[in-house]
């Protein structure tokens, strides 16, 4: 049926806190986008449905009736968790050629586009992921609990370990572990703190860390190396090369930087793109494969 | 008022579990024992009053109507964090003579006796005191959230994030490690696991860690090895010398004695006796100093 002849290009970018979507023409100029609520496949499947469809429509204003149902779209989504969540939402969805993914295959190919590399996002969490030409390997995310090294949330939970260890006198003192002993009141007051704290709450910590890190104070840059040093794990077990860049996203990537050695840090390239951009490229190279379902 | 003259000593040990009482003469022989629910002063006061007084009674039957008011007592509970709440649980209690302090004060009588020296407590949680003559220096138990060093919680937790590593390639893999990831069905298993899990869920792993350990298996020794560490670190912050002894308590204390270097573990003994008796000993060394107020 030529009625089903892809004209658009259609990307998704679907998370916590909400979801993005952009319409491009088959070049991958951009036509439109549009905005929502949450998308977290695994937290809230209908209102993720909703909430895409949402976006979409939003992104599709002033185009002609049933744009949506001509395009060849990539929807990225936290909470895929495996194919049989990707299919329920793209059988809920029903577009024509869709090709439903978690957000990290979106994100990997916003930053480094179709290169090689490794892309570590590192904000309240951790993640990272290594693209060699059409696989990905991913490691991390696990979460705060038993993961999440390096991560805002990771470091602002060393820090105040790290102050109950100089209270017991299991660890040198310093600025940065003194300010956190007076600001709680004493060792109590942290133990309290943590009953209740959720990783948003450890990484409210993280500028200080960082900043301290940066002024060279002891426990500072003791805790930005210790995240330094897993990533640095992390590129070994992926077996980081010279044919590869690194992308350092998030609210820290960016900071550990200056922590790695010199041979990655001459490797590391600003993202290409978001991983809403992330999501139209992949829906072009659907539509130029011609497999877009 | 010759009505009010000691003739009987009173101990107490409560805790998070249960409460237990004992009444002995004023040489410190046994005269009866009782025990009721939970006494952590903090969790619920009201309820730490009734349950102890019915541990009280309990020790009484048998003696003389009025005994306990006739009485030098040491009452030592969970949750006395300071001496308000001290002073809340004597006026409660209605004893002429009672000390109230935390249940740490009674394990260190009960293991050491008068002897200079630490007690390790180490359970599902961890605490270290060093007893020098009658000043107590204590030493972490501050909860798993940030401390907790050594416990069987925190053993459990190390495990588990070890095979999240091991998953992902950053640590050397070993039959406990891929053990756990088979019995979880992988890393999602052990994220959604720990996502619920409380200290005694953790530490519910730390009898086959110890056993690993035992056997020279890489991740067991490694892991008791870091416990071993913290304590050496503690030992060290306490000054632990030639004059000390060492006492190993709770489910995990007494095996970490074959991880620890040569001069430390000839210096371990065997606790004297429980909390119970050391709250004995301590209402008995109130009665001799005629200060058991």
């Amino acid at each position: 049926m030529t009625d089903a002849t892809p004209r658009y290009l259609v990307g998704v970018d679907g998370g916590g806190t909400g979801c993005r979507a952009a319409i491009a023409d088959l070049t991958g100029r951009l036509l439109g986008q549009g905005a929502a609520g949450p998308a977290n496949a695994t937290t809230d499947l209908a209102q993720t449905i909703v909430n895409v469809r949402v976006a979409l429509d939003a992104a599709a204003v002033g185009l002609p009736a049933g744009a949506l149902k001509h395009s060849v779209a990539h929807v990225g989504l936290a909470g895929v968790l495996d194919g049989d969540i990707a299919r329920a939402v793209a059988e809920e969805l029903m577009m024509r050629n869709v090709t439903v993914t978690d957000d990290r295959a979106i994100s990997v190919a916003g930053a480094l586009g179709a290169r090689d590399g490794v892309l570590a996002a590192i904000g309240t969490g951790s993640t990272l992921a290594a693209q060699r030409g059409d696989s990905i390997l991913r490691i991390g995310g696990w979460g705060l609990n038993l993961g999440d090294q390096a991560s805002g949330a990771w470091l602002g939970r060393e820090l105040l370990e790290h102050a109950l260890l100089v209270h017991d006198g299991l660890a040198d003192g310093c600025a940065l572990s003194t300010a956190m002993l007076e600001a709680f009141g004493g060792p109590g007051g942290i133990v309290r703190f943590a009953s209740k704290a959720r990783p948003a709450d450890y990484a409210a910590f993280a500028p200080r860390i960082v900043a301290a890190g940066q002024a060279g104070q002891a426990a500072g840059r003791l805790l930005m190396l210790r995240g330094a040093a897993y990533l640095m794990d992390a590129l070994a077990a992926m077996e980081f090369g010279r044919d590869d860049v690194l992308c350092l996203t998030g609210g820290l990537g960016p900071h550990y930087a200056e922590h790695l050695p010199e041979e990655v840090r001459t490797r590391i390239i600003a993202p290409e793109g978001s991983a809403l951009d992330g999501a139209l490229a992949l829906a072009k190279a659907a539509f130029e494969r011609g497999t877009g379902r």
